[in-house]
C-alpha cells in the first residue's frame, strides 16, 4: 500500500532510526569530519498535517476517479523522489510544486486514459515508478507552462506476466517492485540478478528509464544489457521491440527508450534476460597500502579476463565511514560467482594478481572490511542519511565514469575540487571518500561520497553549490553526469555539457514526433516545450 | 590502390577463381541440387569497355577536383555492392544508378567540403567503406529527386590515430581496413578481434555505421560491444561523444548512430576498445545426429555461463555443401580462446554438456568437419558465388535471430518457406542449409544458405523474388530483418514490418533535424526526403 510510504525520506513510514542509534551515527560523522562543537538539535521531520499545499488545479473526470488520488498525503509522497537534495528541502518545508493528482492505473487501456486525459487538459505527466530518484526525476518543476501536474504511479502494474525458462526471460509489467519481482522468478531457479541500491523500494520501469545499474560489478551491469524487449505506451501510441537475443537491424530501437527517463513514452512491459541462481560463491578482502596499487590490481585483473561479480575497491576513509574498516587500508572486496562450477581458480588468480600489485589478504586484516559489513552499511546508508539531514549534516554520493589512463588524475582532480566547494560553501572542510560501483576492462566507476556540516536551513542552496561544483569538475575532467543515478532535473546542466549537440537534436526531435505536445516528464533531458 | 577492385564481384580485379576450378565446384552444386542435365556456358563478366554509364550530371567544383573522380571504372566500382542480386545484375549488364561523382576526402575538412558541396547542388551522397554491402546499402538507388549522387569513399580516412595501451583501446579513423587494424595493433600486442567475413575488404567505419558482427560466436559479437566511442560529421556539424567505459547519461547517444547506415551522417573516427592476443585456444568437433538436439546442447553450454569464441552449429548439408564433412553428421565446431589461461577446463565441461545430448567427438569422424576445413571454405565463398552466378546458379545467405523457445519451429518454417520458393521461382528444388553464426544465452542466430539453379537473365528478379519470400517468412515468424547484414534497401520492406513505428518516427525525425536536405544515403531504413 504506497500510503504507507515515507514522503520525506527513503522506504516506508515507519522505518525510522531509532533516535539514539541516528545520534550516535551522527556523533561519528562529526568526529570524522572534525567538526567542532557539539550537534545542534534535530529539526524534525515534516509532518502532513503542517503543510499547505497549493490546492489541487485538475477536477478529476468520473471515468478516472476511481485510480486517482488527490489526498494531500498522496501529492506528498509523489512530490520529491530520494536525494540529499529532496531531504533537505523536505525539511526545509519546501512543498512548492505537488502534483494536482496522483493516477494509479491498474492496466495499460487506464495507463492511455490518463495519458489522454493529461493531453486534453494540457496537463504535464510525470511518471512514477517507486519514486527513489535522487536527480529530481519525477519532481513538478519545469512545468510552468503547463494546466497542472499528473504525476502516474505504474505500481499497480505489478505482475511477471511470462516466464519462458528456456530462453530465460519473463515479460514482467513496468510497475513491479524489485523483491516482487525476485520472487515470483526464484521458484523458477532463476533471477534478473538486478540489485541496485534501491532493489527494495525501485520499480523494473524505472530502472529501465533510467539505465540503473545493480551492485554486480562486471559485465551484466547496466539493465540495458538483461533487457530484451520493452513495451512502451506513447501520446501517438502504443510501442513495442521484438524480443531477440540480438538483431543488427538499424539503430537498435530499444536503446533510444533505455534512458529516455519518461520523456518520450512511459515503459509498461518489458521481457528481461533472467540467469541460473549462482550456487558457487567466493570471495575475499584484499589490503592495499596505495589506493591506486588497487586500482592497478583491479585493471589488471580484468585485462586478463577475470570477471568478478564483486569487484568494490573501497578507500580506506570510505570502508571507515561505514564503519566496516578501521581506516588504516584500503579495501578490495572481490568475489567470484557461477551457477556451473568452482569459482576457486578464478579467486586464485585474481588474488595473485592483486597480490604481484602489493595486495595482502592477511597483511592488514586488523583493518577489518568485508563484504558482509560493507553490505549492511550499504543498506543502512539511505536511512541515515535522513538522520544526518535533520542534525544538518550532509551525505551525498555521485556516480562516474573514466577511462583507466585518467583514473589517478580525474580521482584526485574531483576529490579535490569537491573537497575545495565544501570548505568554501560551509566554512568548515568535510570529507570525499570513494570506492569502485563497477568496474570494466577500459575503466572504472569510481562513486564518491560526501560529507559535511552545513546549515540548518540552508542546506539545500549548500548541498546544490557543492554538488554543482562536483559535477562539473566531474565533466570538465572527462567523465558522464552520471553512470547510473540518471539525469532528471538535477543532472541537466552537466548532461547538456556532455552530449553531443546532435544528441539534444535528437532527442527534441523524437519528442515532438511522440510527444507533441511535451507533456511527458518536461525539463528532463531536454528543454520543457509549452502545450500547443 | 581503389582502382583494382572488382566491380562486378568480390576483392581484387585480379583474384578470380581459375576457369576449371570455378567449373568444377558448380559441377558439385549441380550434383547437390540433383540439377538436371549439363552445365550451361558460363556468362563472361562485364568489362569496363562494354558499359555504356549515364553522363555524369555533376560538374566538380575546382577545389574538390583533387580528390573526385568521374572514370567509368571508378562509377562502376561504386555502383553496386556485393550481395547475389548485385553480381546477378552485374551479369545481366544493369548499371542504372551509377554514381555521378566518387568523392576520397583524405581528411575530415576534405569531407566536410564535399559534404557541403553535396548540399549545395541538391545532390545525394553515399557513405561508402569498401563496399561489402550485401543490402544494396551504397547503391544509387531512390536518389530520383536528387540533381546527381556523389559516393563519398571513405579509405583514404585510414590511420591509427592513438593507441591507450592503459585503458586498451586506440583512436581509429573509419575508412581503415580490417588488416591494415589489425596490423597496426600488433605490435602493441593488441587486437579489436572483430573478423567479420568481409575482414579483408571492408572498414571500421562500414562495421560501425551497420553493426557488424565478427566471426566470433559469443559474448563480444557485435562492434557495437566494442565501440567506445564516435565522431561523425553530419550536414548540422560534427558529432562526438565522449571515451567512457560506461555511461548512464540519457539514452547511449552512439546507439543511435550504430546501424544508422550513413543516413544521419559519416562516421570518420571512433574509440574502439581492444583486447589482449589470445595466447591460449582449444577446440574439438562434435557430431551429431540431430541437428535440434545440437542446438540444446549450445543453449545447454551457453546457459551454464560458458562463452567459446567458436561455437558453430552447422547443417550436415552445409558442412557438406562446402566440402568440410560428408553430409552424414551435423557438426558443432567448438573452440575456446583466453589471453590469460588456459581453456581447456571450459572446453571439457561443454564437450560433457554436449555428450549429455547425444554429441560425441569419435562417433562420426568420419564425416569430417573441423574449424580449419570450414574456415577455408568460409573464406573463399565470395569468389565461388560469382562463379556460380556467371552459370545461372544462385548461392545467397541471409542473417537472423531468435529466441530458444521458438527455434525449432522457426527453422522448420524458414527453411520450408525457402525452399518452397525456389521450387516455384526456378521450377526445381534448390537446397537451403543452416548453420549459427552466434549464440547468445536466449537464442541462436540461425544463418540461413541457399542454392538453386536460375534462368541466365533472369537471376536478378528470381533471386529478389525467393529473398523476399525467405525473409518474409523470417518476420512473419518473429525474428529480425537481419542479425548482421544491415538494412540497406533490399532488407527495408521486411525491416519496415520488424521495428515499431514509434521507432520509424523517431528516425525520420532525427534525419530531418541532422540532414534537412535528406541527401544522406537516401531510402535506406526511412524512406527518401526530396531536397527542399
Amino acid at each position: 500500500m504506497t500510503h504507507h510510504y515515507k514522503f520525506w525520506g527513503w522506504g516506508l513510514a515507519d522505518e525510522v532510526v531509532p533516535e539514539k542509534e541516528g545520534a550516535e551515527f551522527t556523533g561519528w560523522i562529526a568526529q570524522l569530519i572534525k567538526h567542532q562543537g557539539g550537534l545542534d538539535a534535530p529539526t524534525p521531520a515534516p509532518t502532513v498535517d503542517e503543510i499547505q499545499l497549493r490546492a489541487p488545479r485538475l477536477d478529476v473526470p468520473s471515468d478516472l476517479t476511481a485510480i486517482c488520488s488527490t489526498t494531500a498525503e498522496d501529492r506528498l509522497i509523489h512530490h520529491y523522489g530520494k536525494s540529499y537534495f529532496d531531504a533537505a528541502r523536505c525539511f526545509e518545508r519546501q512543498f512548492d510544486n505537488p502534483p494536482d493528482v496522483v493516477a494509479r492505473p491498474r492496466n495499460e487501456q487506464e495507463l492511455i486514459q490518463v495519458m489522454a486525459w493529461a493531453e486534453r487538459v494540457g496537463a504535464a505527466l510525470i511518471p512514477y515508478g517507486a519514486g527513489s530518484s535522487v536527480v529530481a526525476g519525477i519532481e513538478g518543476r519545469n512545468c510552468e507552462g503547463f494546466n497542472g501536474v499528473i504525476t502516474l504511479n505504474t505500481q499497480a502494474l505489478d505482475q511477471v506476466l511470462e516466464i519462458d525458462p528456456v530462453s530465460r526471460a519473463a515479460r514482467v509489467q513496468a510497475g513491479i517492485l524489485g523483491p516482487a519481482l525476485e520472487s515470483a522468478l526464484q521458484p523458477h531457479g532463476l533471477t534478473l540478478r538486478h540489485f541496485p541500491q534501491s532493489f527494495q523500494y525501485s520499480t523494473l520501469g524505472g530502472w529501465i528509464a533510467c539505465r540503473a545499474a545493480g551492485h554486480y560489478a562486471t559485465r551484466l551491469t547496466h539493465i540495458d544489457d538483461v533487457t530484451q524487449a520493452v513495451r512502451m505506451v506513447t501520446p501517438r501510441g502504443v510501442a513495442e521491440t521484438r524480443r531477440l537475443p540480438s538483431s543488427g537491424s538499424g539503430p537498435a530501437p530499444d536503446r533510444l527508450w533505455l534512458g529516455s527517463e519518461g520523456t518520450l513514452g512511459i515503459i509498461t512491459e518489458a521481457w528481461m534476460r533472467l540467469q541460473g541462481r549462482p550456487d558457487f560463491r567466493d570471495g575475499a578482502t584484499v589490503y592495499f597500502d596505495d589506493y591506486f596499487k588497487g586500482a592497478q590490481a583491479v585493471r589488471a585483473i580484468l585485462q586478463a579476463g577475470y570477471a568478478p561479480a564483486n569487484c568494490r575497491l573501497i578507500s580506506a576513509q570510505e570502508a571507515q565511514s561505514q564503519r566496516a574498516a578501521n581506516g588504516s587500508k584500503h579495501l578490495l572486496v572481490l568475489g567470484f560467482e557461477s551457477s556451473h562450477g568452482p569459482v576457486d581458480r578464478d579467486l586464485a588468480a585474481a588474488l595473485e594478481i592483486a597480490a604481484s600489485f602489493g595486495g595482502s589478504t592477511t597483511a592488514g586484516a586488523e583493518a577489518g572490511g568485508d563484504s558482509n559489513s560493507w553490505r549492511r552499511a550499504f543498506l543502512r546508508l539511505p536511512y541515515y542519511r535522513e538522520v544526518l539531514t535533520s542534525y544538518g549534516f550532509m551525505l551525498d554520493t555521485f556516480a562516474s565514469a573514466i577511462t583507466w589512463e585518467r583514473f589517478e588524475a580525474f580521482h584526485h582532480a574531483v576529490k579535490a575540487d569537491t573537497e575545495k566547494a565544501i570548505l568554501e560553501v560551509t566554512g568548515q572542510p568535510g570529507l570525499v571518500t570513494t570506492r569502485f560501483s563497477h568496474a570494466y576492462v577500459d575503466g572504472p566507476a569510481p562513486y564518491f561520497t560526501f560529507f559535511a556540516k552545513g546549515t540548518p536551513g540552508q542546506l539545500s542552496r549548500q548541498w546544490r553549490e557543492i554538488r554543482h561544483a562536483a559535477l562539473d569538475s566531474v565533466i570538465r575532467h572527462g567523465g558522464p553526469a552520471t553512470h547510473h543515478q540518471a539525469i532528471g532535473r538535477d543532472h541537466r546542466p552537466f548532461y547538456d555539457k556532455e552530449r553531443p549537440e546532435a544528441t539534444a537534436q535528437i532527442l527534441r526531435a523524437a519528442k515532438s514526433a511522440l510527444d507533441p505536445s511535451g507533456m511527458l516528464n518536461p525539463g528532463v533531458l531536454i528543454d520543457a516545450q509549452k502545450p500547443h
